[in-house]
């Protein structure tokens, strides 16, 4: 067994602890990462504080993560030592369902095994996240990362760069179009960025006024103060495609006012209470509200090589592990530019 | 000018009565048409007794309508005297927009002109619908029918065949594929029997077990009761499409979770309270909810010629117009199987 030092939740109201634990022996399909960073997602706070409700304690949080490969396993043949490699929001799935066929695993029938918050594939095992110096993982859910990218910068691609990338693709965003971005955190600049890589006029939207420098150097070109009532009558019926990034509670209904014909709502944010939705919203425009849930083993792989060839990142603030309580609340307060990344170098 | 005689609701509270009024003088363009039958819409009433605001009285409701050409104006092409005509929920449109261009006025970016319930084209003269023994409407937006259905069953092709139709089409509804329609009334039985001619397998949900043999007849092959929840339970992530025809105030997220990979809840009754969606349940099979509105003209024709190659017709009770009262209480309790028509030669 691999002797490993995290940082866990262990309740829903207490701080996050050092917590010792040791991962499985490296089996012949899997690869060992020592992990040099890992993002921090709000579904780690989600889950850490059981908003989601049915949360395992202890619970070490983490799932955007990368590191350098130490060992392998005798049948691996997608990493070597000493490669760069991440891993995402899952460590296994059921890999025989239709979706997973499909390299649709994050849609497997069976649920995905998640990177923490659930049991391994073997049922007992407590799965532990990235918070932690090292990770041992089936090569098929391991991603390669090229290590010429600012791989602390890379992390957030593992979760919120998957998350905006795929809906994106598959509403099909493209030069010419229209896209919207609403709730500009981790996951919505992400999808600033993905929006005008695929040549889309991109716009965000935001109830803050101070947003807008932010908005227009990350490479949007508008800005609409979603508070301001002329303004947002002067995009009715404006965007192909809003992507709604926000976690905290709203309703579609504003957002869908502003799509054009045939126009999609990409859901990807995760509020606790039900949206609502205007039937007649709905159907004026033929409108559309579509949810996304990251994306595919292969999709993600395409995602980060397409990054590496744009040389797209995340904009990220490096934490030390032992910041990590004070760095939720910051995250709370929308405090972030744009996603936290602990120096797992800290926890050794 | 055209004496014409109807009836009508005079405000939101007292029954539908009798009323006189003069249709406009034939113009050039114009389609002169004895109204035959005209069929009972959940939208006559919802406006009848302003449920959804901004109401217009005296109303003559009515936007399910055939009869025969009397009269056209001397520019006419496409119709002459004594073919078999029908009048839908638009009478007019900008014409020049891009959503008219593209053949689908519903979508008119002014807004279509409707056929009861608006002002005319020229902004002065109340539209009024088709509880009347003529109307006189553009040939672009009057339907070609074939005499040889039975045209009081027709009548109902122009708001509900045309209503679920479309969405059923624009989902790409084909051989194979899981279909489940909820709201059996007149849109809905108008969903079974378009999936079913479509090829696909068609499933009714509803609340009421005494439906099931309804469900049958009209060509499904399975019955779910919403109300069990081991059955709900086994048609988890089932069907690839799900219409929503139900008109009653009601939340999405419970048909949401039977929806399969890329499955789509097509919606096409309008509730007056704003449904509920839970973003888990969208996130998960990246689910769609998409609205749809009536069909353009040239798709509402191509509908009404697929119907009659098909000899599709909708399932009908023919009342007297002095009954319309009567048939309005009847509705909300949902006894008709499945739309009522007016015999508008009860009117003369």
């Amino acid at each position: 067994m691999i002797a490993t030092k995290s940082y866990a939740a262990y309740n829903a109201i207490t701080p996050l602890k050092p917590y010792n634990f040791e991962r499985r022996n490296v089996g012949e399909y899997d690869v060992h990462i020592e992990i040099l960073y890992c993002g921090v997602c709000h579904s780690d706070l989600h889950q850490a504080r059981n908003e989601w409700g049915e949360s395992m304690y202890p619970m070490v949080p983490g799932h955007e993560i990368v590191g350098k490969v130490v060992s392998v396993g005798n049948k691996v043949t997608k990493f070597k030592m000493n490669d760069t490699a991440g891993v995402g929001v899952m460590i296994d799935s059921c890999r025989t369902c239709k979706n997973c066929k499909k390299n649709l695993e994050q849609y497997c029938i069976e649920g995905i095994t998640g990177t923490y918050n659930g049991y391994e594939r073997d049922g007992k095992t407590i799965a532990q996240g990235g918070y932690s110096t090292n990770i041992v993982v089936d090569e098929k859910y391991v991603l390669k990362i090229s290590s010429t990218l600012n791989l602390k910068a890379v992390a957030p691609l593992l979760c919120a760069g998957i998350t905006t990338y795929s809906p994106l693709k598959y509403a099909g965003v493209k030069k010419g179009m229209k896209v919207g971005v609403v709730g500009l955190g981790g996951l919505g600049h992400m999808g600033v960025k993905f929006a005008v890589s695929f040549g889309a006029e991109v716009t965000v939207l935001s109830t803050s006024a101070n947003k807008e420098a932010d908005a227009m150097q990350l490479g949007a070109t508008k800005f609409v103060l979603t508070t301001d009532k002329a303004a947002m009558k002067k995009y009715d019926s404006y965007f192909d495609i809003i992507l709604d990034a926000i976690s905290a509670n709203h309703d579609f209904t504003k957002y869908l006012n502003l799509l054009d014909l045939d126009g999609k709502l990409l859901v990807v944010g995760l509020p606790s209470e039900e949206p609502k939705v205007k039937p007649f919203s709905l159907i004026k425009n033929r409108r559309s509200v579509i949810g996304s849930m990251i994306g595919g083993i292969k999709e993600t792989q395409e995602m980060l090589d397409y990054c590496t060839e744009k040389n797209i990142v995340s904009d990220v603030e490096l934490i030390n592990m032992q910041n990590i309580n004070e760095a939720y609340e910051r995250m709370l307060k929308g405090d972030v530019k744009y996603r936290f990344v602990i120096d797992i170098a800290s926890l050794h």
